[in-house]
């Protein structure tokens, strides 16, 4: 990567740069080696370094970003709409397992965090009281419940740190014996499995609904004597005549609960303990020069340090597969890698759209033309590690390494899943800025670019823009950023939105249909 | 419908009855005519009158239900096993438009209401104010502004009722260009519409989405001079640096909007000025023969003073669609009721399941053993009026009438999109209970039988039950019904669960997918 004179060039064959200056550059500005500016050229976008012609491949990260739709010289803008989209990958002609020299990343030191551990072998980072409902109909007496508790009850229990209503659209009127009726419910019974809830999850249910309590009820809580009478309720019991029979036979279920997790405390734990899932939004050309390769260089030390780092987001590795499974660890992970490609495709071309429907925009007016050039962006923060496990959407973490977890785009949506698949914490790439959150575990939140950080300085948690800005090395960068988010990880101090108390629902992942 | 010794038939051609006791029927009693119960037969469940053979037509409502699937003995419990689906209706052997001689309902009275009176000519039965996001990333910041908004500022305005986050998970991460992405962009746009918002909704946005700002925003507010000063905020605005900022921003704009609500007041408003939405949920065998039929005789009562009455769930009148189009308005209507049906039928398909999905283990608790007797007792609800419009999901209100609006079955999804079309009022009918509830909008909860008002006589608003258990006539409770939905139209007293804090969020109808 080389700065120069104000524009970013990432790879030596690259034919673009992009501009670093925040308030853009000017159309008759002179760059090195006699560039003058043919347009001006907002923060992030592309500036032709040689003349193109129409049809000439345009090159970022040394990789073709799409094609010069008409002819482009050099000092000019290589906006959106001179960039044609390369045709997708095929998946039939793809390296399997090729890549065996991997780099290896220095821990330096001995990272540690203080986490709670859990039976299963499992470590959390926060210790919560989770109330999982089984359909949407009882979300509002979840969230009274939730209210109640952390009025009267939650200051009483100093080792609990949060009562969180795992609130869903899930449930009923769906279509539950469809085939992809499988995603949305295994989703909901590993949410009740994620380490930050210890195994003390309340299943709440109406009673009539489709998706009855046994459907996912996950096995700790299967193999209590009474997990029916301690681990779960309904509201049409014909036990409880009135509301507030009902109401105050959840409270006293919950104080339970309360009491036997405020029992627990932090134990010294590893970076083999770390589940961390990661998650780009609103990126920018930025993202893959700072952020993510920052958080690539970090995972690549977690994994080698034993611990878990999973990325995910289909249609965003779709356009750089081939530098995915060649990095598999064997022919049938790279073989899974290509069926979620697949699956996916078929999922997008049923509703008539394919994988351009990515990029958002927020995504262009930050630099990025096209799904191609996101997507090289964002698998850099799968860093260079062997990649261990391909899982379908929800399914339970089943081994540590580099996993990839075939999601959506969708931030709330891979959120829930990534939390479901058994994360521990989370970390969020952004370029434009969102207050994005999850109630379940930590979200890191971290800018791609110095002019973000400057504008949302209470709440990002940790600039990667100086990568850029302050011309810092990914690998110092990267040491910084582990520090930063082990002391977040052992309750040491909330992250942003955390502290300003912005959180959101979950949002399942249902491809099949409602009824 | 008559009621003998315990069983109620409905038809006079039924071939079975209903038991009306709510402990059940045991095996051994001896019933009228000389039926000995071959078999215990819950509450709810039916009893066959007679001996069926295989394959045989089991017949409800004086309409086949589903065949015998094995000979049936008089006595015997006609259980969910013993019931084979039938066929669905074919959709191109429909009689349309044919049937003109329709029972005229007497209001008996001049019925009348306090609402809110509009510009654009519709009443509110709330004053509210509305924060609608255009994307999931920014509902902790909708949610952190109305809990502060009404706790400080709420007592101030007396004339307002409520402040709601209109919070829902689309906006981003989404195939924004899919063709059947027009289904979530209208109703979000349509709900900003809502009669109970009182033209006074602000856009919160967070900046970078797919779903802009400009593609929802509704006509009141476009012709708005000022309308991206007064009505419209993103958390990426770089003109307020830091969250305190924003958010301080989002406070003064939400209190001039107060301040313009709490002007308004309520004024005398009739029949015609109701658009009552009509939903069901957690059907029972009683649904049929109550609450629904009640519902139905206020729905014609309410037609024929000039309102709008409107019922849904695409899924739940598909097995009687027969008994629809035939009351159509004309050609037209019966043509774009047949088109939705199909729509759905291609919906479910491209899932692969049909619409048997729908029925619910609770459905089938109360003794619907599968969708074709479900949807005979639910389309009870629309009474006997002509059809007059047809509105595809999360369309608006045309024309006054009874209308079909075209949605899925599923509850909160239903109620959503209800909402969007316009609704300033919805009742809900049940047999097994919910605590269903929406923000927007009063929901007047109604019991099918009065085992399940005892039990919970502070959810439920109205217990319909009595047309059996008290034996009182169909017309007598849906006047009783009348005044009681208009008292809560009026703000007179709130419905029990507004009382009890139970609310839920949006649920959005997305058939495109996610990306």
């Amino acid at each position: 990567m080389k700065i120069q004179n104000n524009i970013l060039k990432v790879h030596e064959d690259d034919n673009v740069a992009v501009s670093i200056i925040e308030e853009g550059l000017k159309k008759g500005e002179i760059l090195d080696k006699d560039i003058t500016l043919l347009d001006d050229i907002p923060f992030g976008h592309k500036i032709a370094l040689t003349d193109l012609k129409k049809n000439d491949p345009i090159i970022r990260y040394g990789t073709i970003i799409g094609y010069a739709a008409d002819d482009i010289n050099i000092g000019q803008w290589v906006s959106e709409q001179l960039t044609q989209l390369v045709e997708p990958i095929e998946l039939d002609k793809l390296p399997m397992a090729t890549k065996k020299n991997i780099i290896s990343r220095n821990a330096n030191k001995k990272y540690t965090f203080m986490g709670y551990k859990n039976e299963d072998g499992t470590v959390g980072t926060k210790n919560i009281l989770g109330i999982l409902p089984t359909v949407q109909c009882v979300a509002g007496t979840a969230n009274k419940v939730v209210a109640h508790l952390k009025q009267e009850y939650l200051p009483k229990y100093p080792n609990v740190d949060d009562i969180v209503a795992l609130n869903h659209t899930y449930g009923c009127g769906v279509a539950i014996n469809a085939p992809a009726a499988i995603v949305p419910i295994r989703t909901l019974s590993n949410l009740a499995m994620n380490p930050n809830l210890g195994g003390e999850v309340i299943l709440l249910s109406l009673g009539c609904e489709k998706l009855q309590a046994e459907m996912i009820v996950p096995p700790f809580i299967e193999s209590q004597e009474n997990w029916r009478k301690e681990s779960y309720a309904y509201l049409q019991d014909p036990d409880y005549v009135g509301y507030e029979n009902i109401f105050n036979h959840l409270i006293e279920m919950a104080v339970k609960k309360l009491e036997k997790l405020n029992q627990r405390s932090r134990e010294e734990c590893t970076l083999a303990d770390l589940r961390l899932g990661m998650q780009c939004g609103g990126s920018d050309a930025f993202s893959g020069m700072t952020a993510n390769p920052v958080l690539g260089y970090a995972a690549d030390i977690i994994v080698a340090e034993g611990g878990m780092v999973m990325f995910s987001e289909v249609t965003e590795v779709r356009d750089a597969i081939n530098q995915l499974t060649e990095r598999a660890a064997d022919e049938s992970v790279a073989q899974a890698l290509i069926k979620e490609m697949q699956d996916y495709d078929d999922y997008l071309a049923a509703g008539q759209v394919d994988r351009s429907s990515n990029t958002t925009p927020g995504n262009k007016k930050g630099g990025l033309n096209n799904i191609t050039e996101k997507a090289l962006g964002s698998i850099a923060k799968s860093g260079t590690s062997i990649i261990t496990d391909v899982l379908s959407p929800g399914e339970r973490i089943k081994k540590n390494g580099l996993v990839f977890h075939a999601t959506p785009a969708s931030d709330f949506i891979c959120g829930t899943l990534q939390m479901a698949s058994g994360i521990n914490m989370q970390v969020f790439t952004t370029g434009r800025g969102t207050p994005y959150n999850l109630a379940l575990v930590p979200v890191v939140k971290i800018s791609s670019n110095s002019k973000l950080y400057k504008q949302w300085f209470d709440i990002i948690d940790f600039d990667a823009g100086i990568v850029v800005s302050e011309q810092k090395t990914i690998a110092d960068v990267a040491h910084a950023f582990l520090e930063f988010i082990l002391k977040i990880a052992s309750g040491e101090q909330p992250t942003n939105a955390d502290r300003l108390g912005l959180v959101n629902d979950l949002a399942l992942f249902n491809p099949a249909p409602v009824t």
